[in-house]
């Protein structure tokens, strides 16, 4: 616990402040949705300086990956999509994201999300807006990819994720990651290409 | 009222009947999942005879339709499936399943029902269960398509679904049914034709 140690006086330490700003973006986030909250109100809610959010989390969008534990960080996985080749974009993606959600660390937050979305129309509202801004559109403008065509494939994803996680269907549920990624890699090509 | 009107001295009415059997096909269906349960077993915790169930649902499949409110009835499904053409599975299926979707009515329930399983194992098993015995199971026999491939294509509606009606990502909230159509039929028609 070094920054417990170097906590100076009766000031907050890192980690509590940390966790301030994370409890006041959740509220603000589920309140105003993704696009409605401010760095500067989550700031003010939590009885910090705006210059803190930045030094913690880089960004309005970081602050969100950090406050929804969401599992999948648009500022890794965005330059990775926009540097594949257009022609193996269905293929990449497939295996990409086939690997995130059949890591159980990383799929864990991803099903507890979903479920959230699923039963609370303003944290849907968040993850909508928040995929919209900073996944969705920034693959659209890396590939030119015409917005009905990326819901197409994000649904093609999503589906067969939790058809293969959740519901357990098979054979999917036991299908080995690269047989998937043969079987709907060019489907998301044929989408995305 | 008719049927109130109708009732035999004490003896409980064809509507109490009816509940009664439904509150014990989902207590069993829960505890046992849609394989474990049997029609005898359910007939037992209700305390009616196992004749009732077939004439008032037909078959265990009608019983777990009305006990869980499934919106997709495959009894009627399945023969309008496995009529279509080979060749024009893909647009026919996405059709027929995007306008159950598009139906409010008939999401509400059907939303319901993938909330539910999405947060309690034992609905997802009986779910799970139930879509591979009387849906996908039929559809494979009427077409022969194989396990996976069904459950790709089942995964891409599945998404969709969600996507357009539970996240309301845009445009894909907004699009014409038919736009759609056009759009994932061919994949499906991949996966199943």
């Amino acid at each position: 616990m070094t920054e417990t140690a170097r906590r100076p006086g009766r000031r907050p330490g890192p980690t509590e402040t940390r966790a301030a700003i994370l409890a006041a973006a959740r509220d603000l986030f589920a309140e105003k949705g993704y696009d409605g909250a401010s760095l500067r109100g989550i700031a003010r809610a939590a009885g910090v300086d705006p210059a803190l959010l930045h030094h913690f989390f880089g960004s309005k969008e970081g602050v969100f990956v950090a406050a929804m534990r969401f599992p999948l960080d648009p500022g890794e996985l965005v330059p990775k999509i926009a540097e594949v080749p257009r022609e193996r974009l269905g293929e990449s993606v497939a295996r990409l994201l086939l690997g995130v959600w059949d890591d159980p660390e990383r799929r864990a937050p991803l099903v507890a999300m979903l479920r959230s979305a699923m039963t609370n129309e303003r944290v849907a509202a968040s993850v909508r807006e928040f995929l919209s801004a900073e996944l969705f559109g920034p693959v659209m403008a890396a590939h030119g990819v015409p917005a009905l065509r990326l819901d197409a494939a994000a649904g093609q994803l999503l589906g067969l994720m939790v058809l293969r996680h959740v519901l357990l269907m098979e054979p999917l549920a036991s299908a080995d990651a690269e047989e998937l990624v043969a079987l709907v890699g060019p489907v998301l090509q044929g989408y995305l290409g």
